[in-house]
């Protein structure tokens, strides 16, 4: 009968997740293992030299060739597999796997101020596109691949599998959430999560923040904070896409945008004496969670972030967003009468939130690094900085779905970068 | 210039909202308050009094004459409130509140099985949307008041303030999630919670859940528990929908059905010859979190509820929920090799999520009351349920947004009690 039937179409769209899921997972897990093990290779080889810094505009010059001459098709990044989302065409090419990857590396290797997710979120969206055309499976499955391989690539890099899943679910749209993606989404970023973890690669242990009870006084400040975190979430995608627009106007050749980028960011590596703010910058985050830190330490990367990506090397945003929401959190602790660890805490996700208005994805994200103490802070911070970043974004394929506030009703369906 | 005219309206619209959401937050952490110590008190009173579930008839004819003479308005309750969000046209009577109050303590006095959070919810609403008319509030304003209302009462009668901002967000559409009204609702979900206990109101406390890390075979444990989730809260909404109908249809004059149901449930209790399935039964959720409890507990507790709810007594199906889930995952620890708390805590969240369709509160849910650690297993068991809980709820009036497969794409737009 007609209750069997459903059932049956149930279990049926259930295995046959669980299959492409574990396909998913696999292949990105597996990529986000590699990847993060030369990452961290990679780091630690540049910190042991740090001579090698001098050479970053070499380093540019190699990432400017090698999109130059064979990455056009991928230069994109996060954004062509947003658009392959709204607007299935080609297949995303593979070789965005290894060029992201190796784009990435080099970027790291050579000090460039750079993150990781765009690199994880790229290779698992273009490995799970392959999924489509090798398995062929029919169009209509397409999207919902790649919204499994951007949640996988997400999970697996950060260790977060529900805020993976839900970043999946989150991210193409500004102001919606597609639920019709939800089981393929939530399953392959655990098993994404799963499989980084088999192959013996960790993740960054944070400290779980305390928090107090919330009361009147600490719920307005956690508002305050808020806009601080949403006004510098749309300041750092409005430099990086400044930075970019710059170089491009400015040196005609793309090639040698980041080898002049390059120039730049090592001089101020040089002139700071640090090497503190280039890379991930994992240290200094984890410090910020702990006690005080330099007080502009988030601007110093905020820029260095801007002109290494603005120049054409390659990475991600997300980590250097981390950075900035935790240094900024940590510094607003001179003003703010919270716990220092938990601003930085609050600041971690939410200057993400704002600046990748997914502000549901970062709200599990704090309970999954931080603990659950501290997830109405970070909620309502992620909230307050998603409606304070405004239609910006670091991601501009990202589509307009509810606007923040109707008075840009019209700017519905629009894409943010048309804005 | 543009940027500080957008700044301006953001500024002014969250402080628009700090206020209104600060008047519902009040309004409902407040009623929230009286309402769980009003429980408590005749929780014990009947515990310590147990012939009292002789009169449960009379305690079923005293509802039946409230609504019959006073609330028929008001009958459809949480439909009520979102039909309102859906199609606005009256304001919801405030009658609703002293109505729903007065048959939820009437029925858990005389000891029939029922819930609170619906009725925490309506009178979060109601109070809300009182808010429209007193303060000459615009009428697009209502819905957003209507789902802080309810978020705000939800979120203040479990102390979950994250759970209960996305409930609101996510409870009238099956399969979609209103992004545009994500302030309001965290707002007064937040501002709810902390004036519940201000008040000095406390919540049941459970336990922290420890989780292994997930692996492949407990994976796919939690997908089949899922399953199971997912059909016994489809089964839940239709027991209670079906014994509602019968007792619409064989007696006319509606007083007189909660009074026969009275004596169907008082029979039964007296047969069982225990308490433990009427009321709230917090303590045999609790225990169900924490060691084996009777194997057929959830089937009698939904047996229960579905004979108290359906026949026409007051309260929510919440907490039965809860319980119902937190028991059958506690008997699946009979077969399902994961740790029995964990499986019951689950269930706890995840039989809600399939019959409520609200698969991200109920996470948020998890690792509110429960901690982080079981997040991604409750997030994988909640996912699950809601796709095998089909296209049925215990809320009628809530619109497919996007269906739960392709093939009912043909339901989109429609109210689940049509289909």
């Amino acid at each position: 009968n007609a209750l069997l039937a459903e059932y049956r179409l149930l279990l049926g769209y259930l295995g046959r997740w669980l299959l492409l899921g574990a396909a998913v997972a696999v292949l990105a897990g597996t990529a986000s293992a590699g990847f993060l093990v030369a990452l961290d290779w990679v780091t630690s080889w540049r910190e042991a030299h740090q001579w090698v810094i001098a050479l970053l505009p070499v380093g540019g010059l190699l990432v400017g060739l090698l999109y130059y001459y064979l990455g056009q098709s991928v230069e994109a990044g996060n954004n062509l597999l947003l658009e392959a989302i709204h607007r299935p065409q080609a297949p995303v090419p593979l070789r965005m796997v290894p060029l992201v990857l190796l784009g990435t590396l080099l970027t790291h290797l050579f000090g460039g101020s750079a993150g990781r997710e765009g690199t994880a979120v790229q290779m698992g969206g273009a490995l799970a596109d392959q999924l489509t055309h090798r398995l062929r499976l029919r169009p209509r499955d397409r999207p919902v691949l790649l919204i499994a391989g951007i949640s996988a690539g997400f999970a697996s890099v950060f260790g977060t599998p529900l805020a993976g899943a839900v970043f999946g679910l989150e991210v193409f749209f500004l102001g919606r959430l597609r639920y019709d993606t939800i089981l393929p989404a939530f399953l392959a970023a655990a098993g994404a999560d799963l499989v980084t973890r088999a192959w013996g690669v960790g993740h960054t242990h944070y400290p779980l923040l305390a928090a107090p009870a919330l009361s009147i006084s600490n719920l307005l400040l956690v508002a305050a904070a808020g806009i601080a975190f949403g006004l510098t979430g749309r300041l750092f995608a409005a430099t990086t896409h400044a930075v970019g627009a710059f170089y491009k106007n400015r040196i005609a050749w793309p090639p040698l945008r980041p080898v002049v980028g390059g120039v730049v960011v090592a001089l101020l590596v040089w002139a700071l004496g640090t090497t503190d703010y280039i890379g991930l910058g994992v240290p200094t985050i984890v410090a910020a969670l702990q006690g005080p830190v330099l007080p502009y330490a988030f601007a110093l990367k905020l820029t260095l972030t801007a002109l290494t990506l603005g120049a054409g090397f390659k990475g991600g945003e997300v980590t250097p967003l981390f950075f900035v929401g935790a240094t900024l959190g940590n510094v607003l602790g001179l003003v703010v009468p919270l716990p220092l660890p938990l601003l930085a805490g609050m600041g971690f996700v939410a200057v993400f939130a704002g600046a990748a208005n997914t502000p549901l994805a970062c709200t599990l994200m704090a309970m999954e690094l931080f603990g659950h103490e501290c997830g109405v802070y970070a909620g309502l911070a992620c909230v307050v900085s998603y409606l304070f970043s405004g239609h910006q974004g670091i991601y501009g394929a990202q589509v307009v779905g509810e606007p923040k506030h109707r008075r840009w009703l019209r700017q519905q369906g629009k894409r943010l970068r048309e804005l």
